[in-house]
């Protein structure tokens, strides 16, 4: 892991761009911290840059409580170079969408070789993050990229806490492996959602195999979710993993 | 109103019990406010008495996080005489129960005139505390009676925040008028509630007029709520009555 950049942001938060071979990365730390920062890993959905305004405000926010998050811009995702079977199929779903056509085969095409491609550059990232000084172990996954959580919450005994968003495409694959989920979770839903139907997320809730779990549902659409949301997913975090 | 007797608790709460012509109830504040402590009206579900444990564990909480907090048996509610046709309507109810018959309409007959009947009280009540000198406005209503918190989230302006319990028949009336509930809104939902149907709690949340709600849905049955909940509640009322 190499650093590129380092910057103190007003929060009290050290900022510092990374690369970990082809990986690019961030990681945010708190400043003041005495002893080794929990890890969060924070994923954008499907493969959004990691410099996405929304993301790196909910890191910031995250690190100043007390949190090492680091995020990645996984293989085909950000400004990777992507595949021509991804373009096409990228392709494929904006005209669909535009025509209206049925969109569920394209975003399973799309979507599943993405999340199968990112997961284990985030576990060679998780690797060497645990590594630093400053930063500990037991982890958490918060993320807009539900499918890639699922995916690595079953796979890594690491993660001890998840929360995600119900707004994005959940390959079939993800959504069976939903029930082997045992971490606690946190579920964030936006209730009336334009491009991802309610029922489908409230299945998806039911199915995680966590015991416990908590949804909470807001009203508004798939970009409103209220600001209390950052506080109360910051305390989830703090109940597993402080 | 009438005190009939206080009491300083170790959390620096003072409880006190009150008569109100017939009603009796009991009052929670903070021991050392300066200022005066908004009300929080707390309503056990369909007329359980205003002592039971749970009830007043969490007017307790509450109280000591600067709320004045009140709860009455209201009329047929608690210990207070019921009318020959409540008592038949509660043994037709049970009957049904043990039979395994449909119990709607035994629930529409039992609990549709206890919250007509519940509403002037607590109507009168909140007249009352209100003009005591360590206690003020706006008003938040919190209670496992969701019934009777619709009903009266529509009839009073004075109250400006809502945090009701899923768990518990809803009468049509307030099914109907829930379309009318416009204040902010913590609902909050036991995801395998055994008595409870999950999609008729899913439609109320779905049918109620306000612009900020939020559901918080935890795995388990009826008496699971997890303990974190009594925070976000709080919290929830920290932000819409102080």
């Amino acid at each position: 892991m190499r650093f590129t950049s380092e910057q103190r942001l007003d929060e009290g938060v050290v900022e510092r761009e990374f690369t970990l071979g082809e990986i690019p990365g961030t990681l945010w730390t708190p400043e003041s911290a005495a002893d080794p920062a929990p890890l969060i890993l924070m994923a954008h959905n499907n493969g959004l840059p990691k410099a996405d305004p929304r993301l790196v405000a909910r890191a910031r926010y995250t690190a100043a409580r007390g949190y090492a998050v680091a995020t990645i811009d996984a293989a085909g995702c950000g400004d990777r170079p992507r595949s021509a079977a991804h373009e096409q199929a990228r392709a494929d779903l904006r005209r669909a969408m535009q025509a209206g056509e049925p969109v569920d085969e394209l975003f399973e095409s799309l979507i599943g070789p993405l999340v199968e491609n990112a997961v284990p550059e985030w576990r060679t990232t998780l690797d060497a993050l645990l590594e630093l000084p400053g930063v500990r172990g037991p982890v958490g996954y918060s993320g807009g990229w539900t499918a890639l959580g699922i995916r690595l919450a079953v796979a890594e005994p690491r993660i001890a806490a998840a929360g995600f968003f119900a707004g994005g495409y959940v390959p079939r694959a993800q959504r069976e492996e939903a029930r082997q989920v045992t971490v606690p979770l946190l579920f964030l839903l936006q209730w009336d959602d334009e491009g991802n139907p309610r029922q489908r997320a409230l299945d998806l809730f039911d199915a995680f195999g966590s015991k416990e779990k908590t949804l909470h549902a807001n009203l508004g659409g798939h970009t409103g979710t209220p600001w209390f949301e950052l506080e109360d997913g910051t305390r989830f975090f703090d109940r597993h993993l402080k």
